[in-house]
């Protein structure tokens, strides 16, 4: 077993739901841990001292970071190129600088880019999360038993990989290493299509069948009360790999619909049944 | 306020989830009330006396319904024609037919045909249930506060209409009247719908994208793990309004993918607000 990474100084960007529970993990694995928090507004930010998630509250990310050996990225994705432009000349010698973005191969480049291929950034999406928005919904144990996709590049440092993969494992999370294309193709159909799937369904009947729906449309359409804002950047970042999973869904869906048609019992039958199937398989995995 | 109907002999057609916690529900509200359960197997009816569910067991329908006041089919729908044909001549005058199906339109005229115009059946949807098969799973609770829909016809005489309106509310749901079309046409957009979505789902992502999905994802496939029966019979049904919601649900689907092909972020954003204030407005009016 490699020896566990330590961390003194954390900066988190973006106090949220996902950044606030990674605080919180942080702070119970690393006792003495200062960290610092960045975001917009500063009512947020005093909320995440109240709540003892942060140490220190910041508007801007350059003074904290300089002085982390951690930086996570942990705004909607769209903004991190902005993030990492502005604390590229601030990062001390020997800081990892990580994310808990949603979508990887656009974020792993501009890190390449702005920080250099080396290093100091490796990509992370611990893949966790709710359909709620903010701080006042973090805790530490959204993480724990959850799992971690951590995607390193070729150029980057082994031992860099093993420091963040060594962060999350001692966070309690499963890490599975891909690279930022497979990872983004992966979430493309186990995420980002069932969130526009969700929410395409939230727009389907009308207001007397929404009226007698159930938990089954409940849970189907979850997702659909996820952050506007956030979704807009995972669904613009990973455009490519989101519209060909829609595409092969969508032909999916045109077979099935033939099936009905010619009411083919047997093979909508067994349609049924390889779902069902695969699905207790993917729960006894988890087990 | 209506005097509230009362049973006194019940037999319940198919003891599995739905049938059996209607069964739980008809006994903790009609105190002495005997039942007999109607099933294929003797060892699951043997499993549902042992656990209180109900109080004589029968692999004929015919014997029970002689003697009952109240009857409801609770088998998947594709075998209700042969129930009501077995069951017809039995009937007590007085006696009120339902069911628990979801699905309406076909199940009505069936009974009307078999049955007569005026009675005594009465179509029931209670939109209760859960991914788990069999009456191990069956709880009084199940139906409590949720919704019923009832489907009489113009030729249903009102009392009869307001015993099966009575006997749900009896059981804590709220009740919802509509035409048999009417809530075909729903259940296909608030139900069939999004389980053939989430069988679908289940099926798309390979093996390494599966290992690594989250609670979103066992959200959007719970429905797929349902009984592969009740559905095959549910998607024949129904399956008109079923392919016209397909129909509906692929166009909106290739709209999305036009827009995100675009990278039209204003109608994005708009789509995904739209779907996210329609859900907060759907859990509100359920509070």
């Amino acid at each position: 077993m490699a020896k566990l990474p330590t961390f003194k100084h954390a900066t988190i960007i973006g106090v949220g739901l996902l950044g606030g529970s990674v605080a919180l993990a942080l702070r119970k694995a690393y006792r003495g841990i200062v960290i610092a928090g960045v975001g917009r507004r500063q009512a947020s930010l005093d909320t995440a001292v109240q709540a003892g998630i942060i140490d220190t509250t910041h508007l801007d990310p350059v003074g904290p970071s300089s002085k982390s050996d951690l930086i996570i990225l942990a705004t909607p994705v769209g903004s991190f190129e902005r993030h990492l432009k502005a604390i590229a000349s601030a990062i001390e010698p020997g800081c990892l600088v990580t994310d808990v973005g949603s979508t990887k191969a656009l974020v792993v480049s501009q890190a390449r880019r702005i920080l250099g291929r080396g290093g100091p950034f490796v990509g992370s999406h611990p893949m966790a999360g709710s359909e709620h928005k903010g701080c006042q919904f973090a805790r530490a144990e959204l993480l724990a038993g959850a799992t971690c996709v951590v995607t390193p590049t070729a150029d980057t440092p082994s031992p860099l990989v093993a420091r963040t993969e060594g962060l999350w494992r001692t966070l309690g999370m499963n890490v599975v290493r891909m690279t930022p294309a497979r990872h983004d193709q992966a979430v493309a159909k186990i995420s980002h299509l069932p969130h526009l799937l969700s929410a395409l369904l939230m727009l389907l009947p009308d207001e007397q069948a929404l009226g007698v729906s159930a938990s089954g449309f409940r849970d189907m359409t979850r997702l659909s009360g996820s952050d506007v804002e956030m979704w807009r950047d995972i669904l613009l970042t990973n455009r490519v790999p989101i519209t060909r999973a829609i595409r092969k869904f969508a032909s999916c869906l045109a077979d099935l619909q033939m099936l009905l048609e010619c009411e083919d019992i047997a093979k909508i039958e067994k349609l049924l049944t390889t779902a069902r199937h695969r699905r207790e398989k993917l729960l006894a995995r988890r087990k």
